[in-house]
């Protein structure tokens, strides 16, 4: 983080910076009735994403958001439900600019304590959730200097113009030009300026704040290539993308959780090695369950979301249990859904597999305790045959199964006792 | 169809049409090794639904795909496995022109008696997998009127031109624009005269079909409205939106095999009502196995690839084989992961719970050996108390497991015995 290289409340000439989300979209586009800014991914609305993405940047003193009168009942609960801080919710108006318009007057209202002028002032959209700091200092760096800047990238089709009876006009030369992304970032005084002096017909029919500033505050932005994950929630399709995003980041780390008895331990530490070397890209630390109370803010700070339980008593929830209850303590699963997957293994010489399965049952009953703190708990009851290559296979098997359990975050399956 | 309303062999004035399709890019976008054509989305590269998309339209008369020297292998075995018709491969050029132009030169030549020049030639794009026949009628009907013509889109983000010190020069009006999309079709004379007479820079540097008809055809392009999914697999997101359309596409139709007893298809007919009333958007049919057999072309025809298989002998599979044998002899699975989850239930006065999980575990091996046909084989116990209420929680919980399977489509899980 940059904060962590300089200091961001020390660095000399480093602005006040406050946001403007305009989040007052009626998401025709998607072709469903909720308004996209609204919709669920892994059952949190796309906005909490979004302002989590801007809540994690320790320089942005004010975040606010326009929704219209409708929606800020809605709105305000998310802000509750996920704890959201420096939130400031101003009505929406008809348009995008008469949004944007309204949370500028808000950050402008001598009258209002809770916000004061920034210098510059970040906008950007409620449905482009995976923006990172590194683009949003570059916006605010350049529009310190320049007055202006915003994101770009490159088009993606060429770009054409029609005739009035629908015929090709033209088409423009895809290198000489860029998509207008966002965010952008401004000095107050420019963006606030060009919106007070633009038209009606501006408010109403314009979208593009550069625009704005280069004809009302004569500032010409600067131009700042952004990532391709920039880009905005459009489509149903974009949903899908953005959920398969989500699901693809909270699944780059597993913590497994290590028993202490020898024999058991002894397996557990074979599946650790099998899903180091099985499982790509994804990265495994493990430890005994009597050292997690003491080293959980460690883990839970490296946003790990994925836990593998060795348990010790087959028939058993002890480990997992205490698991559990350590997480419900932790406020991790408020964001995201947390994986637990309790393992329990299953010698051939000892009690039938049917009984063994019986016992584990139970498992369905704490799966729906937990479900209400957003943790998906998953059972895997590994067979532990004597045969080296048979007991190889289990493992392996058992691999594929956790592999499939922590990518997919699955509702739907929760409390199901699978088997390897 | 269009075919079905008139006749297209017979239609007066309808063209002879052929296809030309580059793929010979290399992905270096999507940040992966693979070029994204090749991509596998549910285990089967996305050309491949490309291909499929356009082979079902029974107009098309051949389809000419430029690959690279290096793909040429894996282009055909695509080709066998997927049982591609009507495909012809040519050498791609090194710029996407140059990979058209080829694609062209094999329908004109002479000495190739494979392909003959057609009167009307659809360009499109291997990473657009989910062009629909309507479009692409379109495009061709307006071709054969004005020469060319090409699908559009609204533009997503404003279009600025920056300057060469990277500051904004002015924004375009959004409105005024449009993005040039695929498919595009032209009269063959027209766009293959202008490939002949267009210069080298245009082969180098030029990627708008339309604009060298109008350059060097001087036709005018018809310009046609497209829908939101003719948009162009490019990043890594795409890909994933991609696997989630094919998915809910999947996962529109369930068939219920019933059983022939009287008690069992009590709670068959009870677990149907559930699926019908809790799963939106999913269209269930069912059916005695014994009128499977019989009636599955119908059944396969409608693009059904979800079975639930309610059996009768609770501890055995023999409904779910049958299914299972029909499906093999049929082509279902080719293109598609087809779901089947062989359904099973407990009354609580029979035998002890874990004896009936255990005897139901040779699921799995059936399930490794319907894999290898593309089949996804699932087991499912419901348990069925006396009690009412419990037994609607039962089969409600049935209904969630059975709908999270269809959605999800996991190969990770097949096997598995889960539990309601
Ligand atoms: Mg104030
Ligand atoms: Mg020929």
């Amino acid at each position: 983080s940059w904060l962590s290289r300089a200091g961001a409340e020390t660095r000399r000439g480093w602005p006040t910076v406050a946001a403007v989300l305009p989040a007052g979209g009626s998401g025709e586009r998607m072709g469903v009735p909720t308004p996209k800014q609204f919709c669920p991914i892994l059952e949190r609305p796309l906005i909490s994403y979004t302002l989590q993405a801007l809540e994690r940047v320790p320089w942005i003193k004010d975040i606010v958001v326009s929704v219209t009168g409708e929606n800020m009942g809605t709105m305000n609960d998310i802000i509750q439900r996920y704890q959201h801080k420096h939130i400031s919710l101003v009505e929406a108006g008809v348009t995008r600019h008469r949004s944007i318009f309204n949370g500028l007057k808000a950050l402008a209202d001598q009258s209002n304590a809770k916000l004061s002028k920034p210098e510059v002032v970040i906008i950007h959209d409620a449905v482009r959730p995976f923006v990172e700091e590194d683009v949003l200092l570059k916006v605010v760096t350049a529009a310190k200097e320049h007055g202006a800047a915003g994101a770009i990238r490159p088009l993606v089709s060429t770009v054409i113009s029609p005739s009035a009876n629908g015929c090709l006009d033209c088409s423009l030369d895809r290198d000489r030009y860029r998509a207008s992304e966002m965010p952008q970032a401004f000095l107050f005084d420019v963006i606030y300026g060009a919106y007070q002096q633009c038209s009606e017909y501006d408010l109403e029919y314009g979208t593009e704040c550069l625009q704005l500033a280069l004809k009302y505050g004569h500032t010409k932005a600067r131009l700042v290539e952004g990532s391709a994950d920039l880009w905005k929630v459009t489509y149903k399709r974009d949903l899908y993308a953005a959920e398969s995003i989500i699901k693809e980041r909270t699944s780059k780390q597993i913590y497994i959780v290590m028993d202490r008895k020898d024999r058991e331990e002894h397996i557990g530490v074979l599946l650790e090695e099998m899903l180091k070397n099985e499982v790509n890209n994804v990265k495994f630390t493990s430890g005994a369950l009597c050292h997690v109370g003491r080293d959980l803010q460690p883990i839970l700070s490296k946003q790990c979301y994925n836990f593998v339980c060795v348990n010790v008593m087959t028939s058993d929830f002890q480990e997992t249990q205490e698991l559990l209850n350590i997480l419900k303590e932790s406020n991790l699963s408020m964001l995201y859904p947390v994986v637990v997957i309790s393992v329990h293994f299953h010698a051939s010489e000892s009690v039938p597999f049917g009984e063994k399965m019986e016992n584990l049952m139970k498992i369905r009953e704490c799966a729906k305790e937990a479900k209400k703190r957003n943790i998906l708990l998953y059972g895997l009851l590994i067979c532990y045959p004597q045969e080296e290559q048979k007991l190889q296979e289990s493992l392996k098997q058992g691999v594929t199964i956790i592999d499939a359990l922590v990518k997919e975050r699955n509702f739907g399956l929760i409390g199901q006792l699978l088997v390897a």
